[in-house]
């Protein structure tokens, strides 16, 4: 269970205190190269030396951090009616997480996120975490926190998150949605899904769980999750209410918010921008509302004739999360579900109460991202990003794709991914992932690794556009490796090493090849890598390495002059 | 062998002759929805009424139409020694390609090319087809010809392709690399990866290969392609020297343009920009030179202190393209093969370079387009764009990716469509694929496929962006069948409607589940696409459409305004 990835090994980065270790994975290269540093999302589950049951739950590695600050309180039980009921039920035993902690709540009249730290002024052992893990100054992380231009998702009740930040001064991070539905998937699987994609890379994970037993899946992720978890509670309280949208009710909701934030949920997507008078604007739309959330409240909004209670009720929410430090992450409700709906009316108008919203959540110190779309092409992708800094102060983005056609369902792990790479380069600051899977079923182990790995990618070229310190030493170390046919060197640097191995030996299975100086595209003979080193060698031995070193300094007309000059340049021996 | 793809029918729209009859694919959509028809590079092997056998090769479209012209010579035998000498080998006539036809070439003084047609005023059938193959003005394919904006990759010894265009006014199009190596595959294989590749979409086929056989290997393509075939003539001329550089020669590289131009190639890389000075300029790259043609160049001008023979012999090679109408495809020898190596000096001066040969091969009325990289992040795209129209005078770009990141391989299909779809959009006319197996070996069947389909969804984004006339028609097909729940047309309407459908079936198989309102991933009760539609049915009944109808008139104001009137807006009936 506990098991590395290839030729690497998990270290730890000491900081100012002796329960504060940043985890990073270190990947050892040949021929005396330095081994490589990568930031690591896998959490003690590439450890062997970790002590791993997923009975018990990961260490609460924040646990003293949170009560060392003095401003929760140890609740004697659930607040949660819902919560109670569960726990109760005796039919629940076979499927309950066993050993769960009294949940934390702030201590009354205080604030207990990261926003409000920030804003004091404090370095929280989170910063400095991340600040380390990111390779910045911890000043740089609260700053950001406290401009809110970044977000550190950590609910006081989630105390087993490796601190990360989310904001577009730091790496580009990606989210991996998993969750059961009425149709298929069990418990077990879920869990298994996010190890799975967390040890390829997954930043966050969102359990969006519509099926039974929605409650304890939660619990399991939770416990088990070195990942800051996202839930959209609308789906538990509509699940609540018999699957009936008109049916739900502000204290069914507040209800669910409460039961997940003790749980220690990180974020809620919440979609309280989807307001009545927009609603008729998405009315000529060719895919009309596409995000489940705000169909949900668009039913009960027109049901009623009411304003949304999430947008009447959002002060009463910014109260609870602020209670827990659970990060908004305000819903696009209306994003276009297909090219011909992009950046339309209904879309800019939710993001505009977005924005109204993010000030008051930010009047609550509650730390708030802002959901993006979704379907779009590649020309209008920009104005997202531009509209949505400036709409919302500048609070973190965070994009679902978008996907740049509608025409390949099947691979909307690659449609979306070419969008993502270019909004997060533009400045999002996660990416949420799709897979395969997308529009045609749920995503099975595969298609959550497929769709963490073209996310990955899509998140790393933003890195190396943003100019990201450091991004690029990644590349480095592997195309050296590739031009210096370090094979194994190239396969362990690999986002996915089992698969670049296996893609080699199927046409070159020797392992005599893996050191060979040429691969089977092109040959012994062909190959540009070997003349390359044929060249170089040729210029070495004939003693052109003065002049090529004159020449980087950049001068064409310096060649033309060699060129000129002849034999005198490339003289033999 | 002739199977059209699902839901679909083969159809041809007639032109000015009678022979001149453009096929186009069908999709036939259910509840009364108009087909959708797309552009189909497929040729006869998707017609079930077409008479195929591999043996005899596609029937000759365009022979009538090139004889017509009466600028051609029959002759009487192979010009190319090479050739004459593989004819008369007995040892070969298990692999020979059995009823081959005598080679054309422009009769004396006279010029056979698409340009020279372009430039003269004359609309040739070949511009026709086009021009109602991409619903466009023949005008407009005749100016852009000649102005070199746009090429036709058009031999005259290739009249079995179905005629098609390259340039940043018309559908993007995409390249597939084909090809055996000394170490693997064979013709059979190689005639039927390139079926497989215009079955998928595949607008040109490179034949890359390098192994024993490679003139009988191209005869039995060439026959067979509807599509243009392109190659890179160096790799054969090595071939013919034993492999090594220092040994070629102009006579041996003329004879084998010769050779392949007689066969019908119809376009030629020749890396004719490695220049002698430019080479030092390589030295401190990370990975060197990557282009095999690159590599063997630069080696050859080491070797011989001597200015490459392709930039010397330039002249004479424009006359041989122009006796066939071979098209130059300029090959960039000095492409960054990483990251850290883009945009740099080695690379630009070479691309001057082409600037310049362009204007010669313009003089000899020589079609030419450009190639181009390779590995190049995100945000140094846009420059290897603008320089090429600025230096090689607006000659059709031809890009190779480019990848995006370097640390993915297994994966760069997705690394290279993220840069390949964005170069798409900035004005690149053709985009060559980039299969999961680049890097790390020869791609088979399913590579091919995933290479091409990744690059569809790449050029298909690329033409959205650009606002290709009809481009978005499938988009809004495709969602619309989604939004209606037209489980068989959303299929079908795919890219790859059959992963598409398997996907779907793996989590609900029943036959039924194809025309529920619902699917796996939310369950009946969740479904945003069916609240939607709730909501619709809601409004209608409750009679909102004629207000719905001025809202979208685009007030929000007015949105405002209905919601503060509340009840009368959403009158219950």
């Amino acid at each position: 269970m506990s098991e590395p990835r290839p030729a690497s090994r998990k270290i730890y980065v000491q900081g100012s205190r002796s329960d504060l270790r940043v985890p990073m994975r270190e990947i050892a290269l040949s021929g005396g190269n330095p081994p490589l540093r990568l930031y690591d999302t896998s959490g003690p589950y590439t450890d062997p030396s970790a002590d791993l049951d997923l009975k018990r739950g990961l260490p609460p590695l924040r646990l003293a951090w949170i009560r060392g600050r003095g401003d929760v309180q140890e609740l004697p039980g659930p607040s949660s009616v819902y919560r109670r009921s569960r726990e109760e039920d005796p039919a629940l035993g076979g499927v309950r997480f066993a050993s769960v902690r009294r949940p934390l709540r702030a201590s009354p009249g205080q604030r207990v996120t990261q926003m409000h730290y920030a804003r004091r002024s404090e370095v929280t052992p989170e910063m400095e975490f991340i600040a380390l893990r990111e390779g910045l100054p911890a000043e740089v992380v609260r700053d950001e926190v406290a401009r809110g231009r970044a977000i550190i998702p950590s609910n006081v009740n989630h105390p087993e998150t490796e601190p990360m930040i989310i904001g577009r001064q730091f790496l580009v991070k990606i989210n991996a949605n998993i969750g059961n539905s009425a149709v298929a998937s069990s418990i077990e699987e879920e869990v298994e899904k996010m190890t799975w994609a967390t040890r390829w890379g997954a930043d966050t994970v969102m359990d969006l769980s519509t099926g039974k037993n929605i409650h304890e899946t939660r619990e399991w992720i939770l416990r088990n999750s070195p990942v800051p978890i996202g839930t959209v509670p609308i789906y538990q309280a509509l699940e609540k209410v018999g699957g009936k949208a008109e049916e739900l009710t502000w204290d069914v909701y507040r209800d669910t918010l409460i039961e997940q934030a003790e749980q220690g949920v990180d974020y809620f997507t919440i979609h309280a921008g989807v307001r009545l008078p927009y609603i008729p604007l998405t009315a000529k739309r060719v895919t009309g509302i596409v995000s489940r959330g705000g169909s949900i409240m668009a039913k009960w909004c027109l049901a009623h004739h009411q304003e949304s209670f999430l947008y009447t009720r959002f002060r009463e929410i910014c109260e609870i999360m602020a209670a827990y430090d659970v990060a908004f992450s305000l819903g696009d409700g209306l994003r276009p579900g297909s090219n011909a709906d992009a950046n339309d009316e209904a879309q800019f108008a939710e993001l505009d109460t977005l924005g109204e919203l993010t000030k008051i959540a930010w009047g609550h110190d509650v730390q708030v991202m802002i959901e993006g779309p979704g379907h779009v092409p590649m020309h209008l992708i920009k104005e997202n990003m531009d509209r949505q800094l400036a709409v919302c102060h500048e609070a973190p983005f965070y994009t679902l794709g978008p996907l740049t056609t509608d025409v390949a369902p099947g691979y909307d792990h690659i449609t979306s991914a070419i969008g993502a790479a270019m909004i997060g380069w533009f400045g999002t600051a996660m990416l949420c992932y799709v897979t395969p899977k997308e529009h045609l079923g749920l995503p099975n182990r595969k298609d959550v690794k497929d769709g963490v790995i073209a996310y990955k990618i899509a998140a790393h070229a933003a890195d190396l556009a943003k100019g990201h310190p450091g991004a690029r030493d990644w590349d480095d170390a592997l195309s050296r490796a590739r031009f210096e046919f370090r094979w194994q060197d190239q396969f362990n640097l690999s986002l996915d090493p089992e698969t670049a191995r296996e893609f080699h030996d199927e046409t070159l299975p020797a392992e005599g090849a893996k050191i060979a100086h040429f691969c089977s595209m092109c040959g012994p003979h062909f190959c540009s890598m070997k003349i390359t080193q044929d060249v170089r060698d040729y210029a070495a031995t004939h003693g052109i390495a003065e002049e090529t070193a004159a020449i980087a300094q950049g001068l064409r007309e310096k060649a033309e002059e060699f060129r000129k000059s002849g034999g005198e340049i490339y003289r033999r021996a």
